[in-house]
């Protein structure tokens, strides 16, 4: 039998250049690898820690699947569904409430950030890591793909599990980190981690248009042979044997270089872009995507919360 | 129309004579008054945060709804139903974790008696105002009938439908407390308030035994005329009326005042043991019972919940 992976992404934006290399093109690699029985889902109720509007939420469902799609992952080969569509996810957040202590949850990332910062975080946030354990341990998960720092997760996933099983028996598999390996950080165009908050982005599904924005505004230290910035992007698109001669003909060329980057980020972009809209003009199709993944996600999950009910004494 | 009125009780064991006339009778008396469409529910999800044992949970839950049949609430007139046969309660209790910020549910008692007592509270306790605001918002509940003590638990279902409202529109109604006036504390065999934790109370569906042994374990202070505790509790059952009679032939005759005690408990709890023993016999319309209103409540409150679901954006 396969190994279950599963995956959520929250539906807050349009995706960068970043998130692609960084995680969304290895999770149609890991489905296509046809090891794993996969399952991503949309992430709407932690999403709605920072998305409290209607219509950006709608349209931000809608777009991160359409996006999801046009990358190549087959929803006829994963289940690909919306957390809000399965109400096991929410029931069995607050039946882990009861077996966690405060203390214990004061001291995940993210509310210590918070914290740390003086900031006021909502509820939803402080409880974040134990709707996550529920969204991986519903599905009797075993791989669960994260960035090195976000193992955290996962940890608290197994921790919750453990404590479980231990009051009220075996019940729940403990998932292990799939730590996504050899990816570079995708740098910016200012040379900073490249994210939505740095606004160092280079929108995966960009026009040409928005292409030679982002690339003509990479910041470049004036005086050395090779723009690091433009190179560290280009790295992503062409092999650096190529990028040897191209960058050694050009020696301090910023332009050039930069044009050239354009042309290759595009060439790779387009049929993405195209692909995209083709979909997009399909808005009640993706919609079926959805349901169909949801009704698929209820049946494994529901019948994994009645076996939790049963132990805990409700059913 | 009728307005709606809800109530929730934890599945925590036995009643007595104190839950008993403080809020059970109250219900089957305002159940019966007609001028309410009544939701009772068995708060099963927040007594996890105390038992957490199947066996004991399964009993309590079974017990407790048996414990209503027995006392009058008819189910064909009430919806009589399990919180957690209700999926949308903890699925809307998430929801509204994203509104309420932290500092705002430190703010709440069970909270900040904990930080008192410096007692490790779990999570499921913290935010045990926040699932009860969606135990009660989900039914678009008029009146909550609650005692004195806990009138924060409306405020908070109050705050946190109008901070709902604020931010997606109008769509739940303001819940008010109905408060149990003329309802004397009652007082327990020691003299302080019945309470299990004081270890000093009297169980409503007692054997003849088991009254015996708590009325005689009554503390009496020797050389009063009239046993206070004695009469306290000898009040819920006499009119005062009678006992000033039974009480001035009987001065300091604190056994014979007893023992009157003890007929006059029998004979109220006697038809109420019976019954429940009859009831009790027929587990299978017991769990028939729960069911049916499982189902009912259910309607209802997905019928809310979808609404909720489309003003936020996820459907």
């Amino acid at each position: 039998m396969k190994k279950i992976l599963l995956s959520g992404v929250k539906p807050t934006g349009r995706p960068h250049i970043g998130n692609y290399f960084g995680a969304m093109k290895q999770f149609v690699d890991l489905l296509n690898s046809g090891n794993y029985d996969c399952y991503f889902f949309l992430a709407d109720y932690h999403a709605l820690n920072f998305i409290q509007n209607r219509e950006e939420m709608a349209r931000n469902i809608l777009d991160l699947t359409i996006d999801y799609m046009a990358i190549g992952l087959d929803p006829n080969k994963a289940t690909l569904f919306k957390q809000s569509d399965v109400s096991a996810h929410t029931e069995l957040s607050c039946i882990f409430d009861t077996l966690v202590t405060m203390p214990y949850l004061q001291r995940a990332h993210a509310y210590k950030d918070a914290q740390a910062k003086n900031v006021e975080i909502n509820v939803g946030t402080f409880n974040y890591p134990v709707l996550m354990a529920a969204d991986i341990l519903l599905y009797n998960t075993d791989v669960v793909p994260v960035g090195q720092d976000q193992k955290q997760h996962v940890e608290y996933a197994r921790d919750i599990a453990q404590k479980f099983n231990n009051v009220f028996g075996e019940t729940f598999k403990l998932p292990e980190p799939l730590i996504l390996e050899h990816v570079a950080t995708v740098p910016g165009t200012d040379g900073q981690k490249m994210s939505k908050s740095y606004n160092n982005t280079i929108p995966l599904f960009a026009t040409r248009d928005e292409i030679i924005k982002a690339v003509m505004g990479i910041v470049t230290d004036s005086g050395s042979d090779v723009p690091a910035n433009v190179y560290a992007i280009h790295k992503l698109f062409r092999p650096e044997s190529d990028l040897k001669t191209l960058y050694g003909a050009n020696k301090g060329k910023y332009k050039a270089l930069k044009e050239a980057l354009i042309e290759d980020i595009d060439a790779f972009v387009k049929p993405l872009r195209e692909r995209r809209a083709e979909i997009a003009k399909g808005e009640n199709t993706v919609n079926k995507v959805l349901q169909r993944g949801g009704s698929n996600a209820c049946l494994i999950a529901s019948t994994k919360l009645i076996e939790i009910k049963q132990k805990i004494g409700v059913l």
